[in-house]
């Protein structure tokens, strides 16, 4: 039985929480992001988690509304984010004339979505996104460097080979537009985004119900699993010889983007053209992106976006067009975690304990400061504990190194490093106890 | 007149947001911290923004209820933390099994309080802590490791001169019980902690209420009023010969943590005791911290924490003593802001902006990759606007670097870097160009 206790210290449902070795790995994977988005010129953004009910839901629709966590402060009707495009629009609209554009942004940090509790489905995550906004026009290539990006990140996450999805929402609409079901635009682009889901059986169905004829359902089928590289893909949909400008500049948009993204070293197996995706939401109008665990399908896309043509109609009369991709960070951790695919480390920075034997402390204390001056992660050990003890604490952390500081140590000017991975013990002058240190991190 | 799509892009009141020049220098103090946490050895830990109301209330009282962002989703109870020590209480009371101690944690992230709208009080803001946690007991050193890490971080952070204020509860519990003033003790420790912001007068006025007899006043008046260096302030209390076992613990605690702090690398003159630093908080019962800027006092203590006897006693049976610091980053960075202490730099982290003229894109594409390669924050320009303009981009951002990519550059496989800051141009061979760009950052 649980007691009082057990539920005082046990968090909410869907509310991610994790051991030191496990939030380790968590924030190497955060870091890597971090530092790629960097490497790419984008600038840090950090908006507020609370902002007003008005402004969050401004566009927002029933889905969205109903998950939303929203409460009333005094008088104030608040809520908190539940996306990190929202927040950017609004604070492009409200910033625009001191930003420059195209103003290249990434926002790290975490959504609140209070979801039925299923599986796997998290109410509080981390959101890693990045998004380049024009001022009235944006230069398509900058949909060729959103896969870039993503790739440089994805190699060093290193989860094995991925897959960068690519489509453009013009080829869907100036085909739809061919077959005279615009009007059904988004019913059929929400059916056609689930194909990876529910198959292509109830797809078919799902079409047949939505678009009266059954040619177009046909064309529409064969449309979408039009196979093969992305050139012989572009090649057969030229040969359907679409008479429809939408059609035609989606395809050439897409074209140059898969060029472009080859040129800029996204490598070509990293990066294909799927027609079935097609990204549910209203928001994207151009190049849209889903990425793939190539072993793991299941996992679903790891890293989804596209082009819009306006980010903030709401909140300004100023045309931003952008183009953007997001990482659910947390759920992609919480998948792998469960495949067993998260090689856990240590369950600390230290990367060296330091312990006085003899009552050498000082010497001891100058030899930790000198190690963190070095930038090494240094442990002192405060501990009156017997050595075995304090070695111990090392080992059940991974540490992966201690220092031993004693009489012996302390008159020859030589320290006893331990390598606690191989058990190896060395007696060195300081240096190259620091060398050896910065040389294995 | 504000429109609707003004009050629509406006943040809520205490609600910090910045421009990306701020940002930039906002995250460079963020990761000072960060970093200088983990070279202490201290392990990262994330907890969840919400919570249960039951959770966090657990031990609350007055003004935190009446400030926590609370409400219902559903049936459950929820609230936004206050704080990180209180989610830490909880962690640590959960997890305890699979924790190794002492547990050195730190913790950077947002808290809420729904303040009443001052100046400069915010209502979203960041807390960067430190904690080390016992299990059952925790050694008197690691009081003395906290100031010597804060140390660190302010020396790097380079706002001038600060000093560390440090106490002991214990000192002025002695004294209170040697007065037989025992039983008013709390409300006598956060009348003396006023005495910065009220002064000796107010505090002399407010004990006179609180004691009974004026010659305890008198004595706590004198004691508090105690100057000098902490060793003639020790020097001082010793020949005050109280005969009280808990003044007589906590000198020899105040005198040991001031010696091993300096022995951990902290000079003299950055710690210095102050008998009227007391920390109105329940929770401390030994060691108490408190920073200031000497320069600026008025801004306030800029860190401050303390000793607790038992971290998590609403949630666990385990006594768990600990010590702890906390710096409120974002209060910090708005009260430096507004004294014009914050160095403004770059809107962005790139440092080199790679424009390609004659139509070299590819050549161009391929030395963007290379910088990249070598962890430079690089970006293409993919403008089709005239060169001026292009580098009036790089110009607006503190962009520090250009490169120029035409015709001749590529023919003689060297390239023009332009100093944006100095004008300087120079043609260089591709490895000069890195080394340069490296040896600046």
């Amino acid at each position: 039985m649980k007691t009082n206790k057990d539920i005082l210290t046990s968090t909410l449902p869907g509310f991610m929480e994790l051991l030191p070795n496990e939030q380790m790995v968590f924030n190497d994977m955060l870091e890597t992001i971090k530092s790629s988005y960097e490497l790419f010129g984008f600038i840090p953004l950090d908006t507020p988690v609370l902002e007003r009910s008005e402004t969050l839901l401004a566009k927002a629709g029933g889905e969205t509304e109903k998950q939303i966590y929203r409460f009333k402060k005094g008088s104030t009707d608040m809520a908190m984010r539940f996306d990190l495009t929202v927040p950017l629009a609004r604070y492009v609209a409200n910033n625009q004339r001191n930003l420059v554009f195209p103003f290249k942004r990434y926002a790290i940090g975490k959504v609140y979505r209070g979801e039925r509790p299923q599986a796997g489905r998290l109410r509080e995550f981390y959101q890693c996104d990045i998004d380049v906004i024009g001022d009235e026009v944006l230069d398509i290539n900058y949909d060729a460097e959103i896969p870039a990006t993503i790739y440089n990140i994805f190699k060093k996450l290193d989860f094995g080979k991925f897959t960068i999805k690519i489509n453009n929402r013009r080829i869907l609409n100036g085909l739809f537009d061919s077959l005279n079901i615009a009007d059904k635009s988004k019913s059929v682009m929400q059916t056609i985004d689930k194909l990876d889901k529910i198959g292509l059986g109830a797809v078919e169905k799902g079409l047949s119900k939505l678009v009266v004829s059954k040619d177009s359902t046909d064309i529409l089928m064969k449309f979408v699993q039009t196979k093969g590289t992305s050139e012989e893909i572009i090649e057969k949909l030229l040969k359907l010889k679409i008479k429809n400008e939408k059609f035609k500049t989606g395809m050439e948009e897409l074209s140059q983007v898969i060029k472009k993204a080859r040129e800029f070293g996204l490598p070509k197996k990293y990066i294909q053209i799927d027609l079935s995706i097609a990204r549910g939401l209203d928001y994207y109008t151009g190049t849209v992106y889903e990425t793939f665990l190539d072993k793991y399908p299941e996992i679903g896309s790891i890293c989804s976006g596209g082009r819009y043509d306006n980010l903030a109609s709401t909140y300004t009369y100023k045309k931003l067009p952008g183009v953007g991709i997001s990482i659910g960070l947390s759920r992609l951790f919480n998948q792998l975690y469960k495949k067993g695919l998260i090689k856990m480390g240590a369950s600390t920075p230290t990367k060296i304990l330091v312990i006085s034997i003899d009552d050498k402390q000082e010497v001891a204390y100058k030899f930790t400061q000198l190690l963190r001056q070095n930038k090494i992660s240094t442990e002192f050990s405060y501990s009156n504990d017997k050595l075995k003890k304090q070695i111990k604490y090392a080992d059940k952390l991974g540490i992966p190194y201690i220092v031993l500081i004693g009489e012996k140590e302390t008159n020859e000017n030589l320290y006893t490093l331990k390598n606690m991975r191989s058990g190896k013990q060395q007696l060195l002058p300081v240096n190259e106890v620091i060398n050896q240190i910065l040389n294995q991190k």
